[in-house]
């Protein structure tokens, strides 16, 4: 772990027995550094993920199943976007798979939710993406009571059971909970508002959210205490200071990636012979 | 266009009758300036492409159904990859969608050699990269006579129909052959077998193929010929240098998305009236 962090994010933001409520959205837990010192870090610590995601994709396409599969789920405005543009827009593109859920297709609904969600799962050696994901299901579902209780109730233990069936097949999920303050959410969605290359980011529904807030609150709560499991931990990640959020989200894609002690794939050849054909041809 | 550019790579690397077989390809057609200039060029023109690529998405997510299509191909070792590590790379990977056509799948083989390139067109707003694509069809295909010709034959025909059909939809492609010279093969296959952190890179097989290059050479020329048309050009890159090569293929990706002529998609609400709600909100 580089300097300034007092405790990795890998700790510092772990959601186990936190209070949502508690959180101070605009703080920026293990870190010491200020933003100067955060954005210097950022960018040295972005080559070594960049690094790191070549090796996964190198060990890929040579048959490793491995992946990395990072989840980020927050209200709008959260700075979802900016992730991905940011730190995962840092890495190859080649190597990236990136999937957004929204409001579900006409076919999707007819499917059971994890349907769209199986089929956009990464192939071995891909750093997945879900803007949004099968959390959805107990997030805007619960608070909008888009199903009764009976529905999304048990869906919180089948998800558990489908994170373990994605560890068994060799993905290392990195789950991310962000959260921006009721004043900074204002503020975000007030530039929407007052610039032109920024209008069709807004949606009059995202005004109308801020009311559910508390029900959010709740449901997101309920979420990590019953999702967030040794396998598959959920990180909460306060997002008001967004190059906090670029710092602690590449820190945790480093995290995933170093623990699969990835090396280059070895040669599948004979390399002297391979350089004396070459040589001749 | 930028200075340094006597002609632009739109116009200095047209096919139209141009033999592959007089292609200098370490040539840097159309511009004047040499590396450094080329590199300077290359950052300021990134951010143009960033830009306007940000400007289709938006679009996209407005429910412009237009989209742009970058089609790379060329021999093992041209750089392709590279052209999708650092030039798509660039930009947002949420408007990039991105793939790669290796050899087909058993399933892809019972279906017609176009179902799998329908698969993967982007959406709207997506700015799509083909890393070889329905050419191979036309290419390998018919250079080690996997189908006979009374089948690969009539597929330029078939191509071109198919190319028209994408405009039809709102789709501008950007068709790219890139083409190294035998010695620079030479010198990139080596490096492939001399650093271990290349070694994933290596098919033996790519040297092999080397005998086959005056054979790809008639089939390229062939491609070049029938397929470049006037709704869907065919490109030709000198790509020997890679700094060359990414500044070509920005340029034509920015010229694509001029012609395009996007603008911030407009508020589709009252801005005063949302102002006040959010106010209050």
């Amino acid at each position: 772990m580089a300097k300034k962090w007092s405790l990795p994010p890998i700790e510092s933001l772990r959601a186990d027995g936190l209070r949502i409520a508690d959180l101070d959205a605009g703080g920026t837990p293990g870190f010491e550094g200020d933003k100067n010192e955060g954005l210097d870090l950022l960018t040295e610590r972005t080559a070594v993920l960049s690094d790191l995601q070549e090796k996964l994709y190198a060990n890929g396409r040579s048959g490793d199943a491995r992946n990395v599969l990072l989840v980020l789920q927050g209200m709008d405005t959260a700075g979802k976007g900016g992730i991905v543009r940011h730190v995962i827009g840092s890495v190859d593109p080649q190597g990236v798979d990136h999937a957004s859920f929204g409001v579900p297709t006409e076919e999707e609904k007819r499917h059971h939710y994890l349907w769209r969600i199986r089929k956009a799962l990464p192939r071995g050696g891909q750093l997945g993406v879900f803007d949004r994901s099968h959390y959805e299901d107990v997030l805007i579902v619960r608070v909008h009571n888009l199903v009764p209780p009976e529905v999304w109730e048990p869906r919180y233990d089948e998800i558990n059971a489908f994170e373990r069936e994605l560890l068994d097949q060799g993905t290392t999920l990195v789950k991310v909970a962000m959260f921006v303050s009721l004043d900074e959410q204002k503020k975000r969605l007030r530039e929407r508002l007052d610039r032109p290359d920024k209008y069709w980011k807004f949606n009059p529904a995202d005004i109308d959210e801020r009311d559910y807030w508390p029900a959010y609150q709740e449901a997101y709560q309920v979420m990590l205490d019953r999702t967030s499991t040794d396998y598959a931990p959920w990180h909460v990640l306060p997002a008001d200071r967004k190059w906090f959020a670029r710092l602690a989200i590449t820190e945790l894609l480093i995290d995933a990636l170093d623990r699969l002690k990835l090396d280059w794939p070895p040669a599948r050849f004979d390399i002297e012979e391979q350089r004396r054909r070459l040589a001749h041809a």
